[in-house]
């Protein structure tokens, strides 16, 4: 792997400062770079996405100054991240704790910079996968409109991640998702899984050219098309064979009249005890792992 | 409702002191008192547990001072609260913005002060609970052992009522249920359902005694038993007619092999994706959640 030959130790270098400036969208909007903390997204990083990668930097062990030696990592867990034979191709750069403090505080030993502008999934990486499946091999999506929270954000993300999804798609106005807590939420997902960005019209028509049939979270549903629930929607005949999307709503606001309509199904969790709703990153958790259960055992 | 006469405006008083020192166990420990706080989580406590309520504190509108009327709330979804016929009996104080931003900054308008004693669940409830109950309505509990992070145990019990899951059990040494974080977390289902406390030991006993099978939920599995998924418990014959307590390791360490070996069963949630695993109230949400449907619907 190509070292740095300079220890950086000057947490008021230029680069230093670069790196730090990337927790805001601004810094992450004009240089196209992003920033990705400690060592699980890291090594997600590196496993799935290692052409993203432009920088790492290492915390170096308290003594590596005055042992002069090629570098050691502060922890094990970042040194078996430096075992990976992706790591070979990679700019390693050894910090002084105090560098690495000032670049993240939720590095635990490690970031990496990395390239948003090639990470950018879009709608026609969409129509190819689309294309590529096979036809008993139905399409599983999850949307969000309007997600706004980067925490939540992040754990929908992993959810979908862990349901089997296909892809994310962030519908309308939603948070950014090279946010380090967005990034760091996700705990290396966001490298596992294709996240599109979409606007409302285009998701719809997009939904419709793939025949992918959009199905809404929500408790209410809307004149002329009510609310069925997920034991219900499991149950049904077409599950496992029909490609499907489900769209989920805003954290605070839901899903609107006007989006409901446009979907082809709605559904809810149902409540058993007395509390009246779940979050939207635990909904959305139940819903899509109740889903990926159902269609990978028959019935569940 | 017994309004008290003084409108309180010095944030420096006795009392105000006394309410924002509740934030700290110390003082929750001497008191016997825990602070509640939120439209949301007093609302519950009201109607729910209203016989904890010690104290209403609410914030008035700006010019109540000059208007010198009976008092009225800063917001309408406090004035609601306060239309409870609950409230009545209650002790209901209105303070200055300044006052309440002292008490507690996640009032948002409302903050009670409850009892603690009062509140507490015992292991003789549980026992209680299993003789009351039907031969054909199985005990369904959630129990967690040495979860120690505030928002996760909020999150849990809030994810075990909406699972319509009889009680929850802290087992071992959890974190302490009366944590202002805890409470604001679980919003409102603290006062929904029971939480009992009980150490390793006693739980394993309580379990036995009373016929509940306890199912730990944890991907490894121990040597001699080995985890199976739960879409395969949730087709299990049994499933719906037993008794049965859920039991959820902590956030860093899972459950220990010692732990595991004293359970009747071992399950574990499939991951379809690239995604090692979810974190602990994910997981927790999923599994009772899967459970309470399949139960509630013969077979989801």
């Amino acid at each position: 792997m190509p070292f740095s030959n300079e220890f950086m130790d000057n947490p008021h270098a230029d680069r230093v400062r670069h790196v730090a400036r990337l927790s805001k969208a601004k810094a992450r909007q004009r240089s196209g770079l992003f920033l990705v903390e400690g060592p699980q997204s890291v090594r997600e990083l590196v496993t799935y996405e290692p052409q993203l990668v432009k920088d790492l930097y290492i915390q170096a062990h308290a003594d590596y100054q005055d042992a002069q030696d090629e570098g050691e990592a502060a922890s094990e867990v970042v040194t078996r991240i430096l075992e990976h034979p992706h790591i070979r191709d990679m700019y390693v750069h050894y910090v002084s704790p105090e560098v690495m403090m000032q670049m993240s505080q939720d590095a635990q030993g490690i970031v990496a910079v990395a390239d948003l502008g090639r990470m950018k999934s879009n709608s026609s990486d969409l129509a190819a996968m689309v294309q590529k499946r096979q036809e008993n091999e139905p399409i599983r999506l999850a949307a969000f409109w309007e997600i706004r929270d980067p925490g939540n954000a992040g754990t929908v993300i992993r959810a979908a991640d862990a349901a089997g999804c296909d892809a994310v798609i962030f519908v309308g106005n939603c948070v950014d998702a090279s946010n380090p807590k967005v990034v760091r939420s996700t705990v290396g997902s966001l490298f596992h899984i294709p996240l599109i960005r979409m606007a409302t019209d285009t998701f719809f028509t997009t939904m419709k050219d793939a025949a992918i049939n959009v199905t809404a979270a929500d408790v209410h549903g809307v004149e002329g098309q009510q609310s069925e629930s997920l034991p219900e929607l499991v149950n049904s005949e077409s599950l496992g064979k029909d490609s499907m999307a489900v769209l989920f709503g805003n954290e605070a606001r839901g899903l609107s009249d006007d989006i409901l309509r446009r979907c082809q199904k709605i559904v809810y969790i149902p409540m058993y005890g007395k509390a009246e709703s779940l979050n939207l990153a635990t909904s959305a958790a139940i819903m899509l792992h109740t889903l990926a259960m159902s269609s990978h055992v028959g019935r569940i």
